[in-house]
């Protein structure tokens, strides 16, 4: 477990949006687990948290899930005081945290209702406003680690980020408000050897979702043209191990054949 | 007044962020006022709205204010129901609509409170999102004019938009995600010949406001250093008046002496 | 003429990239010599130049034409060494350069050859570079006109500008660098009050070229699918007007119906 | 050796710009040959090109020089064709290439040369075309490795490709081309399986010229403010590692405490 501190403490991850624990969220947990993280799960599903929590477990790591019902300041700030009583800095050293929570709305513009667009600001912008705060607090406490860090915080996002368009005004609004949130922060918090990342996931992701949505075997089978999670959490550990010389705030993650 | 339809029907434009009558909103007002369109203005400033109004009726124009308290949703859609009542469709034609208010958080980001994002995301977002869906409601009714529009609806903004930085987490998170509302407009409603375009303001506005923070005459008598309203009035007019083979979406505004 | 400076002083607008005398260069010169300004046109094809300059002397205007067999810095230092002998600076004020010649290369990278990479070059890069100097240091030796400037120069360019394609390697990378230059000499040269501007054409433009290459009469007759020359023309004029308070380096102009 | 092919086949990697051998490029070579590959350096030094050869063979590796006295389409051509001789397809699969030539031109518009450009052109987009070619006739020809990929292509390029600014038009405008030809590439030759990146660094690297400039101690012991070669080279490897599921084009590189 070559990131571990010198000390005893163990290092700790926050990763919220676990979702059914089959995606990119749940992909990371188990391998920062791999990588001797003790791991805190954020997300509304309990079942999910639980049965990934002990999947965890089971494999030798250490993990605990804590439930929002659904992403805003509060309910994330609250996550964090449970987050600190079960896993206490006497004994943690809070270093990732990786905000993976989304959800799609895909409507024609006029179609868009005030809720659709408070509950895409919520989960885009609100919601990571409070995690980032949360972490960031956290981050600032740490000594350097081995590759002169306190600590990396990423957002996992979408092309949408970076480009409005038809069908997807309100996804798009709080994701390029994320983005820019995850560029203010990197600029800030550089100087604290704090990392801030931004992920930019260009295609469709091979989760159960996808698979159910699509029912397309010849998708599912072709790994040309999807995203595993695991591969997209490689990167993040990617990120973590970079060190303070030369860090990334900003890339893109694809599949071979995607069209862009 | 060439942008007057054939018929005797009275084109109308919606500004909202009138502030104190000084600014963009309110050069934008008297310039379109003097084009022979009726204004409808919004702002949070009850006596600034009733000054305005009078000095463009004054001047031979025709103007009404519609005071919100907050920008948000609910406010917005009820000044539209009231510029409806003042400005019925049965005679008015609504050809423009502006989107101008704003305002400046500068704050480290650990000072930012879940306030000042949530007065950010009203500002820029919320209330965005139902100024436009009001806007656009009224533009596709319109038939095509001379230029082959129905309308335009444009956007203030600033370089935020496409940059965040140290200070502005919150101020630019919001208006990163207004641009991406403006661009996934101009894509969805560009085929019914509606126009949407995006301002990138770089640099300071010489204004009452930017007059008193700064108390700085070398400031204020350089005409290198500062955007004049007038003249970012000026580009909107010509947006207004792009014809449809050649209209812009997004371009950017800055003095001459500007750095960047 | 309000743009004609109080002197009895000649305007000059020097604008390469004439082809066929149907497209954007045409267009501007016919929109700036109404505007009072002599022009000298800058293409390839001799008969082209000469027609155009004789339209718009029979207009009541000032123009001459200048050949340059290829563009490259050679060539388009030798003509501004023509233009200058007939438009001597002594009667002349060079107070707007427009750099619109262009070559599309649409090729699968593999099929590009080395000569296509050095033609874009040429056409793309050292040619701008060149004409850039010449422009930049006539500009220069202006007083302020009434917009407060000393002069602008004008990029005509592409969406391939932002973003490289399949099929467009060598066009691609041609404007990008075109675009950099735009952006680098917009950010030396403001504070010397000289505006530099870069036009994202985006969509085809209505021209006998692609007239000819579509066969298609309903394209033609569709004013919602491409762009006219003279709107582009217009937005240039529109540039040239701008005051220092309030100017732009970029914009995109795209036909209405455009998917983006 | 884990990305060596299940064959006795050798994996070869292609670097070109090896400097004086402190920087990117030598550090890239040492950390690819550790990896199992054959390293084939090209440079413009020859005793920087021997030293290092010498160096990793004496570490086991194996490595050969290939001169260029300048970077263009026809020295490098001349390059790969030296280098099929030497390291031959029947034993050897060209897997990766990394084009990491670079030359900063630091001069205000007006002393940039017409020799200032053609030598931004020739290493930043002739050489980088030229390259390119050679590289994709190659990566073509593999068959799909571990990760599902047939190779990678790698540019070392700056921010400046992404920002014109006063003192850089040159150096600005070759990399905001080879950035381009970068994008082009990665999506013409992603359906072939063939990842093409472009590394934006961002911040100055710490290496032998950068530390004659300087000669600022402090500088070069402060890990927060200039990247080291041999992270840039771990994100190389990085990169080379990723699968056909998730993969990067564009990422950038800076220290963490570098302003931007």
């Amino acid at each position: 477990m070559s990131t571990v501190a010198a000390s005893n403490r163990t290092l700790l991850a926050v990763i919220a949006g676990i979702g059914n624990g089959a995606g990119t969220g749940a992909a990371s947990a188990r391998m920062f687990a791999q990588q001797g993280y003790s791991i805190a799960l954020i997300g509304r599903n309990q079942a999910s948290l639980d049965r990934l929590a002990e999947e965890i477990k089971t494999s030798g790591g250490n993990a605990a899930g804590f439930r929002v019902d659904v992403y805003s300041a509060e309910t994330v700030s609250q996550a964090f005081t449970n987050i600190r009583t079960h896993f206490p800095s006497a004994s943690y050293d809070l270093r990732v945290g990786i905000f993976n929570a989304t959800h799609l709305v895909w409507k024609p513009f006029l179609e868009v209702t005030p809720e659709d667009v408070d509950k895409s600001v919520e989960l885009n912008i609100t919601a990571p406003f409070a995690f980032s705060r949360e972490i960031i607090v956290e981050l600032k406490k740490n000594d350097l680690n081995a590759e002169g860090k306190r600590g990396t915080l990423i957002f996992t996002s979408a092309t949408a980020s970076i480009r409005g368009n038809i069908m997807t005004s309100a996804f798009a609004a709080g994701h390029a408000a994320k983005r820019s949130l995850s560029q203010s922060l990197a600029k800030e918090f550089g100087k604290d050897n704090i990392q801030v990342s931004h992920a930019i996931i260009d295609g469709a992701i091979n989760t159960d979702l996808q698979r159910g949505r699509r029912n397309d075997p010849a998708w599912e089978e072709n790994p040309d043209v999807r995203l595993n999670p695991e591969s997209i959490a490689s990167a993040y550990l990617y990120l973590v191990k970079q060190d303070r010389s030369a860090w990334t705030w900003e890339f893109d993650l694809r599949p071979a054949h995607e069209k862009w």
